[in-house]
């Protein structure tokens, strides 16, 4: 029987479930297969929605009642999956072998754990530095170590990746006995996908992954840029949290740190939306919640602001173009102008060719050059080269895909996941 | 008569006063010649100590008592300035004729302003996003408005500079009703010191003003970039604040904006320094004054700190190191390569040559590079040329006059400034 891998990845109003199998004779090289894929959205605006693809057959935005957490989402996911007389190989909770599930912020962790009561324990702990980020993960961590409990269930942290940023970068120049105590540095984010991408250039162009310098950006509601240098993160625009440098949907990015002393009295009181399990400050919830695009243009939709002419419209397009240059010019110094290439990734990233037009145009000094026909086509292909035929540097194009990333992971590090399942029960 | 000129330069625990005389049959473009300069220092640290030369003739470190506001200091310095009898030029306060006060926050003005009731109205209104900035020199504003009722005291802000700095870069991506409201967006500071480099530049290189493309470091114990295209401020790094951007003695740069909220539950209440004129929180105070490279080495002192091989000076320079490369590669790419120079200011610009070194080596593949011998020489010029032979950029250090600056301005703006002076009291 092949084995069964969840990917499961929890937004604020969404939860997505991949289901792979294994390949026969898996070995850490293998790529797992998908089967299934399912995602239910607006939790936080009912009537939720359904959507489901196997092999050809295909839900899309069915209306579903009563889901209204994502414990409610999982479980709802689960009983469809293994009611689909499609699906055979899993037909029972005990067909799951494996369960990923991607958790925001993983504090120090350098890679990803097995949850037992210890470490759910530690990341519950550690997630009160990304109340916002890490909630929704956690309670289906929660309900899946109860309901799958012959499963291993792995975390997969969107900061593992960036544990390798060197000191001087990852320190903030502030009291360091509080930023020791309270674990105040740069962690970064996307990493999971950032580890896709690395080891996709490596592939598309013959190199190991240890020989990889890129500059990656990863451009979605959340947007994030990072330095891998030699296959490893060398540096990241978010920080602490994912709030820190790029702007995104609802996100303001990086700014004044003394700006939320103007803009609000209240900014350090407890926001509406704390909990007692979770507790958010005014000025989280506003620089989190009600920044970014979404306050300039009035609209979370980066796709309709970059078609815009509209001046809101304009003004933000030309904020993030500039925004993401500021990281792309010092990540090409730090590599020393040795650069495999410039890779978009993310929603934005693989679908914004008017963006990539004008980020590329904002470094072209440096040797980056778009093939305008290759930059608008886009192709079901992992990697797609833009660059134009003379440019210096590649530009390139990544389906990125972290549910994948981390199923991969399960091959990779099954030897490893199945001592820490043994040790964690014993 | 020469006319006599006072540049007067308040910091929050020190003031300096400068005396220029305008030379005879003074133009636009005629440099301002100094007779006289004294400070005082120490105003938190009593006794304060008063530093004073006139040609040959000089005082250093003499021990004053009963100076504890730059109030107190600036009446002293006055004072001495009117007994010193090689100084016959200023014997009384009427010999004065304008006074510039340097004003680190100036909100929206594009240009200096001659201070009556009304614009210390609005300058005193605008301090409240900078209080920790704008009150050393607002006491000596007040002050010197009485004790010299027949000069004209003209304001000079560190922030009229960057007025060009296009919207896209200035704006914040946050609530835009608020940010209209509260005035929340990029100012940028140490204008008037970037000033004075640009035309610096523009002299050196025998080019107008309008041409000249510059990255500009002026890092001393407050330490910012500036991106300067075609004579113009196109970006900087500090904003709403001098706390954004580069780290400082005392300051902790851009860091995560939720942070503080993981600092210290009390981060939005009212600091122990607060006053009933000048409100900050707990969060400002921490990270303007108790962060930076004190915090993580102890010492204020950077020269120290380049010197040293413990390891927590090393981690501070890298770190310095760093954030500076941050910003001098994306200003690179936004004068699109056209540079006609790297420029070093500040006292730690000037005296900094293991910084410089290593600044200049994290941005090699740029086309950048030193002379070692000319980097360690230090000259008396205005400007030094330190670049390498072949280097593709120039790099210079530039010995940067804020007191000269100002009194350079006065005769720039003459004739609008008495035209502001005369409607003011009318």
């Amino acid at each position: 029987m092949p084995e069964i891998i969840l990917s499961i990845n929890a937004g604020s109003s969404s939860v997505k479930i991949s289901v792979y199998k294994s390949p026969n004779h898996a070995t850490p090289d293998s790529t797992p297969i998908q089967l299934a894929e399912a995602s239910i959205e607006g939790l936080t605006a009912p009537p939720a929605t359904l959507k489901y693809s196997r092999g050809d057959k295909s839900i899309k935005g069915e209306e579903i009642q009563d889901i209204k957490s994502q414990e409610d989402a999982f479980r709802y996911i689960l009983d469809h999956l293994t009611k689909d007389d499609g699906l055979p190989e899993l037909a029972r909770h005990e067909d799951i072998h494996f369960a990923c599930h991607r958790v925001v912020h993983g504090g120090d962790y350098p890679h990803s754990q097995v949850i037992d009561k210890e470490t759910f324990h530690h990341i519950e702990e550690l997630s009160d530095l990304a109340p916002l980020h890490n909630a929704p993960a956690l309670s289906i961590v929660e309900a899946s170590s109860k309901i799958l409990p012959g499963a291993i269930n792995v975390a997969y942290f969107d900061s593992a990746f960036h544990a390798t940023i060197p000191d001087y970068i990852h320190t903030y120049p502030i009291d360091q006995t509080v930023a020791k105590k309270n674990k105040l540095r740069k962690y970064g984010f996307h990493g999971i996908s950032y580890d896709f991408i690395t080891h996709a250039v490596g592939t598309y162009l013959s190199k190991p992954t240890s020989d990889v310098n890129i500059i990656a950006l990863h451009l979605g509601s959340g947007a994030s840029a990072c330095c891998i240098k030699a296959g490893k993160s060398l540096d990241t625009s978010m920080g602490l949290t994912p709030l820190a440098g790029l702007p995104g949907a609802t996100r303001s990015g990086s700014i004044d740190p003394s700006l939320m002393f103007h803009f609000t009295h209240s900014a350090g009181k407890p926001s509406r939306s704390s909990s007692e399990k979770m507790h958010i400050t005014e000025a989280e919830e506003i620089l989190n919640k009600k920044s970014g695009w979404k306050s300039l243009t009035g609209t979370t939709d980066f796709g309709q602001i970059s078609g815009s002419e509209r001046a809101e419209d304009v003004l933000a397009f030309k904020i993030f173009v500039d925004r993401i240059v500021n990281y792309v010019a010092p990540y090409f110094t730090k590599l020393n102008g040795e650069v495999d290439a410039l890779v978009f990734a993310g929603g934005i990233g693989e679908r914004g060719a008017k963006l990539r037009t004008a980020v590329v145009d904002g470094v072209k000094c440096l040797g980056f050059a778009l093939d305008g026909e290759k930059n608008e086509g886009s192709g079901d292909e992992v990697v797609t080269d833009i660059s134009k035929k003379d440019a210096r540097y590649k530009t390139l194009i990544i389906k990125t895909d972290e549910q994948l990333q981390m199923a991969k992971g399960v091959l990779i590090d099954r030897e490893r996941l199945e001592r820490e399942k043994g040790a964690g029960s014993g």
